[in-house]
């Protein structure tokens, strides 16, 4: 079984073109190669496939075999994927997802993507669709108290919930502590990722995340994409800003034109692979 | 750059062959290779080089990228990657290390090799020499206090200083809690590896490791040799037994005839991979 090891802002997927291998029980196969010191090691499967509705499409498996439904950082590797290994020569790419139909942009200079752009979708934030439990809506600044401190929590979802939080400083905040108490508390009734974000100027910001059911990640493309819109609705910055997390850097645009969100960020090859087990 | 990823009891090294690629910087080499998101992810790097004194050289390099004397777990790897690929027919081979040659038998079954013997030389009861201050030596059963607890600890060195304690559960044992504070216990001037283990009859054990430096470990060849060394010394088992560790299982052997220490344990090939970094 060949396979190819790719990373996007540190969030690490084994890629397996699905035209050249057959895999039968992906859900498996993601459990054992996933695994860090006994398999590959990776934050889960994904397989490049061929699609009736779109150029590709790509299934992803967590690393305990359930399927995800999208991952803004493994759908910039599967543009790099499909153009630098000759599937494609497009540069707009549209990739099938159980999270829709998604489009990619593809940056190429000597035939090297250096960059893509992914767009993200429209934010939901209507309280009721998010789904979160408030008076108000848009959620925009509501309080919540978390343990002994009072934090604004501004509620975005892109496709799944986000609650967006600003404070002063990310290097220094205590994101476990806070993130797993928020994650579940009773105003999000399916739970939420939850993004500690610091204001840097009006086109920067610095971000952690606290993911639900992962705890801190090195990247989150969705809770990227919720802190712009938090940041815009509580007239914090600009609508288009470059947001440094953890695994590297993200350029989120909110477009005023078609209300959509766009995420550009890098995606590199690491290695690859043929799987001896 | 080819590479192979292999593991003994969860131990697990990128292997690179000496004899075909050549690495200039096998320091910086490892600490790119051995990151877990953005390299290939290891415990480690091995080079395996030609000797002018035995017939292969491995020199091992640690994640953070300085060089390590010796790993029982990646010899047993070396033992099976040179049969296997066609390096050797011998069954019984010798590696040249920083810490002295060793010697490994391969057990091999249709050509292929199911486990490895290394020999892990002879254990060192001089407390001065391990080296551990104490008014007795050997240090057998001395009164050690940690936090609110008082055990009872022998000192045995491999090579490199072990610390190993008798409990009665390795299972829900603290093992942080309790080893961190050992580690760097005063009576152990070049700090020490510690060993929680668990005598379950003449010829098993289980045991859990503190390893100098690096925390809590699924599998450490040479505290296993020395926890079975320490059990003997206290009267607890036999000269020959299997230790189960969070990575697997290991068989050691103190010799009567020679003093040696031996350890016999599986070696498995992960995967080949091509660096594209």
């Amino acid at each position: 079984m060949r396979f190819t090891k790719m990373e996007g802002c540190g969030n690490d997927y084994i890629y397996i073109n699905g035209f050249e291998e057959e895999v039968k029980y992906p859900d498996m196969l993601a459990v054992a190669m996933s695994e860090r010191h006994f398999g590959v090691g990776a934050d889960g499967l994904v397989l490049i496939l061929p699609s009736e509705v779109a150029d590709f499409r790509m299934r992803m498996f967590n690393m305990d075999g359930s399927e995800g439904e999208m991952c803004g950082n493994a759908v910039r590797c599967i543009g790099k994927y499909v153009y630098e290994r000759g599937m494609t020569q497009k540069n707009v790419i549209t990739l099938e997802t159980l999270g829709g139909i998604k489009t990619l942009q593809l940056h190429i200079q000597n035939d090297i993507v250096i960059a893509v752009t992914a767009d993200m979708g429209e934010p939901i934030l209507e309280a009721a669709q998010i789904p979160v439990i408030s008076d108000k809506t848009p959620v925009i600044g509501e309080k919540l108290q978390i343990l002994d401190k009072t934090f604004d929590v501004t509620c975005v979802s892109m496709g799944n919930p986000h609650g967006v939080i600003f404070v002063d400083d990310t290097e220094h905040f205590e994101v476990e502590k806070y993130g797993k108490v928020a994650e579940v508390h009773p105003m999000f009734p399916k739970k939420a990722n939850i993004e500690f974000a610091h204001v840097i100027d009006r086109t920067h910001m610095s971000m952690r995340v606290w993911e639900r059911g992962s705890g801190e990640t090195m990247a989150c493309g969705t809770g990227a994409s919720a802190t712009l819109v938090a940041a815009v609705l509580n007239g914090l910055c600009d609508r288009k800003v470059r947001i440094q997390l953890l695994g590297g850097t993200l350029e989120i645009e909110w477009r005023e034109s078609d209300n959509h969100v766009y995420m550009t960020g890098p995606a590199r090859f690491s290695f690859d692979g043929v799987w001896l087990r």
